[in-house]
């Protein structure tokens, strides 16, 4: 898995190659290589692999994924938004240099994904359907969604369904696109299947952070624990307690479990990265 | 020219119908239908006219175009940015609502402009050819360089050869770009020609918006006046004088009806925009 990210990291620094020097290059270029997880980006390129594809040829799309999420984050941490001053272990963009610079680098990340998958050679048709299928994932009935109706529940009370609903779409969204898409790429009728993997890992990861916000410590998460509080959110563990939101993210990775066996791919190298999430502490 | 207007205006309304309800939707749809010049497509879509063409099938390019400009102004808007409270007579999207629903707002006008597009019923590699140039024109090596360098240039002196890289990344390219994007699907060579008129045009018209920061009302421009000056931003006034500043819109309109009157097109439709422009008081 680590071959694969190295990979991934190496391609992302030749895209921002061609980018003019200034500081919004500079803005993007430490946001997007801070070191992060590139979970969204590996779970598309291991879907391909279980599917047995050659995934370079996808290397590119990969990176647009992460683009989008790392726009998502700078944009997030905003003061105007959540106010974070800590993402990745480093300060959050907008503290390394200043609103403007993180506003402006978050707009050409979101831009430079559009770019990045356009430039892709592959066929038309197909290239259309997956910026298609990706931007209706990140754009407003999508993650944006998910984000507003995350700032609608500060100070308001939201329910479990409620909760449920906005990581759908906040964090479910872009988790489960690039399974989706790998399935298209391959040409597989599995697209409903890897939603619903998707859709639950991405609960299961949301979950798994409201846990660790208020069991770990911020040097291990990376980020400032104690946020959600902070901001008034409801979370499952406010809701339901540690144990009971425990016992949610076992159920939904069972549920991903039986799901990707249930599908005629090499389970393994797929299972392996579920299980990293599984077991991650940041 | 009217009638253009408001079959742009109308359809800017059908499209944002499927948006799922919420602050976001209503902040895209305050913002983008805050009564503004429809500049940008108008030249879209009168320069197809030019040409001869029906521009009905390509009215959602027009659209997607005027979405883009949008969301800059939106971001631009920002207290972290420009800090503006006024914009087409109204308050800004910010404070009408509030930062994050002006940012998240801006985010998923762009990620919208892209799923407009990709939607529009067409040949797909003139699809992918159109959505390159235009997301190429409003990235991080176009519009939001000239944001970036506008900043950069905040307190310190920008001379004419700066301000003028300023403008024509930050005004100029996403109004060439619909000049260049109309004779790409009238299947005609004059690509270069309008690049010309786009950028002299883009000029013209942010110097025109020099001189009127300082010679017109708020009430009339529908934005603060005197802002330049505050956030202390080299002008062509202030370097140049409003007599000087204006001979440059006088020479640079010259140079964009001679380069029209040199294409074999419909020269009347397009020209009449063109001196909207050039007459224009807000």
């Amino acid at each position: 898995m680590d071959i694969l990210k190295d990979e991934v990291n190496q391609r992302l620094i030749e895209l921002l190659n061609p980018i003019k020097e200034g500081k919004v290059k500079e803005a993007m270029n430490y946001s997007l290589m801070a070191p992060g997880k590139r979970l969204r980006p590996l779970l598309f390129l291991t879907t391909l692999k279980a599917y047995g594809m050659d995934y370079h040829p996808y290397l590119d799309i990969a990176c647009a994924i992460e683009m989008i999420h790392t726009y998502s984050l700078i944009h997030d941490d905003l003061p105007g938004m959540d106010n974070d001053d800590l993402r990745r272990g480093r300060p959050t963009c907008h503290k390394q240099f200043d609103e403007a610079t993180a506003i402006l680098a978050g707009d050409a990340l979101l831009n430079y994904a559009m770019s990045t998958v356009l430039n892709v050679k592959m066929d038309n048709e197909l290239k259309i359907d997956i910026l298609t299928r990706l931007f209706d994932a990140s754009g407003v009935n999508g993650m944006i969604y998910g984000q507003q109706q995350d700032l609608y529940f500060e100070n308001k009370q939201a329910n479990v369904i409620e909760l449920q609903d906005i990581h759908k779409h906040k964090t479910g969204e872009l988790i489960a696109v690039g399974m989706q898409l790998a399935a298209l790429i391959a040409k597989k009728s599995d697209y409903e299947i890897w939603s619903k993997v998707g859709f639950d890992l991405g609960l299961a990861f949301q979950i798994q952070d409201d846990i660790l916000d208020v069991t770990s410590d911020s040097k291990t998460l990376g980020k400032n624990i104690g946020s959600d509080i902070e901001n008034n959110k409801s979370t499952y563990v406010s809701l339901l307690g540690i144990e009971e939101s425990q016992k949610r993210v076992d159920e939904l990775f069972k549920k991903c479990y039986e799901n990707i066996y249930a599908m005629q791919i090499n389970h393994g190298v797929i299972l392996e990265l579920i299980t990293i999430i599984l077991k991650r502490v940041n």
